[in-house]
């Protein structure tokens, strides 16, 4: 079964939701592409705060609409402030999503992103695959942070799986982008190589996540659009979709300029998209 | 009564001297936009210094001509540094700049902006409107680190308000920027919506606006033009209309293009802004 | 004596190489710059990871092919983690680049400094001429980061002392820069006078000359090439002159839009750097 278009048209629109709905989205993330998350962030119409001392973790998740984890620099000061802050998501039953940057690196990531899943249900859990295959209890073969080797259908069931164990949608992002909830496996072909010659594009993608995932909760709270976009899978795989067109769209217009256009033009894309380009430029398929 | 002709180029000649004068700016500010503020202060002509480690802060401060304090992403341990280092920066007269990020969306963030105004004399405090009223006791309503509502004379009376409190320049900024010194209240009225769709455009302000007082307070020390210019009040409103004209030029310039090339046109317009071509576009008014 | 022609394409090879390479650079860097610094990794074809915690500083560094030390805005607790990393690289024979970023600014920066260098054996130490002044004894009058005064010629003889007293490759980078192994001086004369207006330039230049080392270590476990270009010295002065010619190829493409512009065309023009154009446009000398 392929998406049809109306399924499409319906995920496509939370893009427009973002900007009416403005959803302040916490993030606790490495200092390397911290600027870049708050800028795709605004980009897209969400309004970013970044916050990681441990005196104030909690109480700023707690006023966020989604709270996004990622461990690309963690230290001892900020993991503790992780557990704070998605504590305080969770008895408020904000989203949270987990970037387990670098998983399979060291003992201290591999440890930190197992405990991480181990205390909390995260609605989404995104990684290229050896990150989320160190989350399974595998090896990964991670060299730091970068994914290794080419994407295949397997990587949709490394995403079931962990998404079986855990609770939480899961998301293997890579050349193809596998999403699934345990039950269904989604797919998106968006993207450009380019995005892999930047920093910073799945740290983008997991913040733009926070957003959308933010506005996919919105709407199941709405009637109507909500059986089909209120789910944290279909939020899920709109804007892994839209950063894929928004990296397309900078490929065409800053590409051949070089790799330091390119992620401005990212940024660029991501701040014109709309639910109507995104719906008829987004790639995704089921089965 | 408005600032004449000659009061506004006599402000905007600051703008060449601070590629004269190269002050150096020690800041101790956020990790989201620190970049940012680096790249702003060189494009003005100045020179950055960031150093946030409790063994070196005060010996930083202590050689710079102005010190910038941003408490964006505070922790204990800059928390400490930022007092080492606006204590050195006091016992040698260097002005001091608060930027209270967040004032109001934590209690860490409240508690530690109140008690930096209380302890030390800021030359000015820069925040949205938000964050000045909660230092002025209000409540201020920040969620995270964006002001809400639009801007209004009010801001004005707050600015004037905090500044009578607290001996500093208080600049409220938003769509429309009030500067007091608690006698005097100026506006400006220059900038460009599309500065509120990038993080930093409040930071960067904040470390330029060091930038400034350090070349404003250098003009005082000189004749003849330090009547007019040789103030904090009129540094700051100087400096607040260099980014706002910037914004308006960065707006022409790549605007249509999207937010990502937005930022970096903004740090053009600032590194090819100059005394005569800020005087000509400042709209700065008193009354 | 001049590097011949030979020489030169020879050394400009190692840029290929990085490309088929990729080798892991780990950073310990600061915050200021880390993103410019991952993002140059990867233009170049490297593959950046930085992590500073103490709990994984070691492990990290241990399956990288360089580490680069930079202490930008070191702390007592990336101190440590600085240590850690070099010993665990110096264990396995990894090259270490040290950019002593400020010594001579505070007790702090110079003490670090110092102490690294008599610990650690440095493939490659780089810095401004104050910094590296300040590392053989001297004043420096380092400003916080930035260099003071013309290059000359004295920057060579600098540059071979410390290399003498260290047993590293030392770069005095300016107008002109100046590398030497103790034994020989090169000079490298490319560059732009706008590196000196952004913020990172001597960072990125590190984090690169990291790749280069990792390039040139490799060349030299193979046959052939090894004579020449199998060196320290070599892969330094290569990279320093691939810098210095993207420098330029920025300042043609984005010179006159601003210092914003001019920092993505920077990134730009190492993504697109090829060893044939440096080879061509390397300005390499020897004496």
């Amino acid at each position: 079964m392929s998406c049809n278009t109306c399924e499409t048209q319906a995920i496509a629109s939370l893009c427009d939701d973002i900007r009416t709905l403005r959803p302040l989205v916490h993030c606790i993330t490495n200092y390397v592409t911290v600027n870049d998350c708050a800028n795709i962030l605004l980009a897209a119409g969400a309004a970013p705060v970044m916050a990681d001392d441990r005196a104030e973790a909690a109480e700023i998740a707690s006023i966020a609409q989604a709270l996004v984890i990622n461990i690309g620099t963690l230290n001892e000061r900020t993991i503790e402030s992780m557990k704070l802050a998605a504590r305080a998501a969770a008895k408020k039953n904000i989203p949270i999503l987990l970037d387990p940057v670098g998983a399979g690196a060291s003992a201290l990531r591999t440890k930190t992103a197992l405990s991480l899943v181990e205390e909390f249900r995260f609605a989404v859990i995104r990684g290229n695959r050896s990150e989320i295959a160190v989350l399974l209890g595998g090896q990964g073969g991670t060299r730091g942070v970068d994914a290794t080797g080419q994407a295949t259908e397997a990587d949709g069931e490394t995403a079931a799986r962990l998404a079986e164990k855990t609770g939480a949608v899961v998301a293997v992002t890579g050349a193809v982008d596998y999403i699934s909830d345990g039950a269904k496996i989604l797919s998106v072909s968006n993207g450009h190589p380019m995005m892999a010659q930047i920093t910073g594009s799945g740290c983008m993608l997991s913040a733009l996540l926070g957003a959308w995932l933010a506005s996919g909760r919105a709407a199941a709270r709405d009637a109507g659009r909500a059986e089909i976009t209120g789910s944290d899978l279909h939020a899920a795989a709109g804007g892994i979709a839209a950063i894929g067109l928004a990296g397309e769209a900078a490929a065409r217009a800053a590409g051949a300029a070089g790799t330091g256009s390119f992620r401005v033009a990212l940024i660029d894309a991501v701040s014109r998209l709309d639910g109507r380009t995104l719906g008829e430029g987004m790639r995704l398929d089921a089965r």
